[in-house]
């Protein structure tokens, strides 16, 4: 199998209720699109969600890292590529492209995954699952962006709360990933997505929260660009923990 | 030109982050197909966003009712069909199917719409607008489903508050259509989806909401399954009115 079979290939078109106030595709949209890509990935290759429910598998998303030069515009048409870069016996590396019209990359991004036992809640071997074939899918596919970094909230000042609504439960009954994304966002001025951009977004699931649950975002600068949020629910438990990272390389073109 | 003609046919599959605690679409997500179905119809014929908006002209969303016999599920491949059925002076009437894989109607939308001049900020005149083409798109096609109705709340009690934040905001500035839709369905028990079913939702757009707008909801039971909501801005203006209803028709399989 060649590098270029390994990779998937998807194309999107930045929809117009699916950008923000600066006409550019939202990190939250962005996201969901990165996880329907690795399940269609995973699903054309035998080691999807839909064959893994059947032997009681399923993936649980552990990290997340976007990286973005710049944000699809509406209508923009744009592509997005997803190979695994690595697997270990207890979690597996994917990473992405995003691809202008041109092909052109104009951001990366980079997911960390384990393979839970539906039964015992235990973590799956990868290695040994199916025989070990997902390690024939790893691909030496460059992906230009720094590894999920330690996240460290240690001023724990709650500067905003939700309560999980209907709206944010997914089909397990969990918050759903892409809704964390939303509302941590929600915690930074609006004018900072224009003036500064937001070019990294790093998410860890840590733990799961629920339908009722207190939601409360802790969030500390470790710039005037780089802001570290941590996610509780009903003031105990740690739920998420993300890193922001505002301002656009020197390089990038925001037009 | 035949109806078959004026009809626009799209084809969609329920993405697993764009389900519910059910492992049904969503409403929001729904109702973002809707609009857009409604953008690529008339763009595809002419009388289009991009089209109008070089023109100074922009459609605006006035009133949507979408009445469901059961929503896709998790993965399933549907369709929605729109099209033009009246064209009055200020307003013109868009109806949408919403079809299975087989093409059986699983629900039904209508919707108004007015064009607004963006420099004069009035409503344009649709019979004379481009000689009056999008008469020419008007189609005699079934829409078993009531028109929206009036929505009437009295008891103007608040049940709930929303900051519209960075999440909440569209390319024009505005509270996004489709966010409504959500926070709305956020007032009701989770359970009540899989309970009695979501059957109906009827929105009218009243007036705009803008960043850091702190939303007010209040909602009057009409009866056990239907519930009238008026959205205030900063305890004032009026923005949006909405007709909640529950429970499925006897008819309705919620397989």
């Amino acid at each position: 199998m060649t590098d270029g079979q390994k990779v998937g290939t998807y194309d999107f078109v930045a929809e117009p209720f699916h950008v923000d106030c600066n006409g550019r595709l939202t990190m939250g949209v962005l996201g969901n699109h990165l996880l329907n890509c690795a399940g269609f990935h995973a699903e054309d290759r035998g080691f999807g969600m839909g064959t893994l429910n059947e032997h009681h598998y399923t993936w649980v998303l552990s990290r997340l890292a976007v990286e973005m030069e710049r944000m699809p515009k509406a209508y923009e048409r744009f592509s997005i590529q997803t190979w695994v870069e690595n697997v270990y016996r207890l979690f597996t590396d994917r990473n992405f492209a995003v691809l202008d019209a041109d092909g052109t990359p104009i951001g990366y991004a980079r997911s960390i995954w384990a393979m839970i036992d539906l039964q015992t809640r235990k973590p799956a071997d990868l290695l040994t699952l199916h025989g070990g074939s997902i390690t024939g899918y790893i691909c030496q596919k460059e992906c230009p962006i720094a590894k999920p970094g330690r996240i460290k909230v240690t001023d724990t000042a709650v500067v905003g709360a939700h309560k999980a609504l209907y709206s944010d439960i997914d089909i397990n009954g969990h918050v759903n990933s892409i809704k964390y994304i939303e509302h941590i966002l929600d915690l930074f001025p609006i004018d900072w997505f224009a003036s500064k951009g937001l070019r990294r977004f790093e998410m860890a699931y840590v733990a799961e929260s629920y339908y009722g649950d207190v939601l409360t975002f802790s969030r500390e600068a470790v710039s005037d660009d780089e802001y570290d949020i941590e996610i509780k629910k009903n003031n105990a438990e740690v739920v998420v923990r993300s890193k922001v990272m505002f301002g656009r390389r020197p390089s990038s073109p925001q037009a």
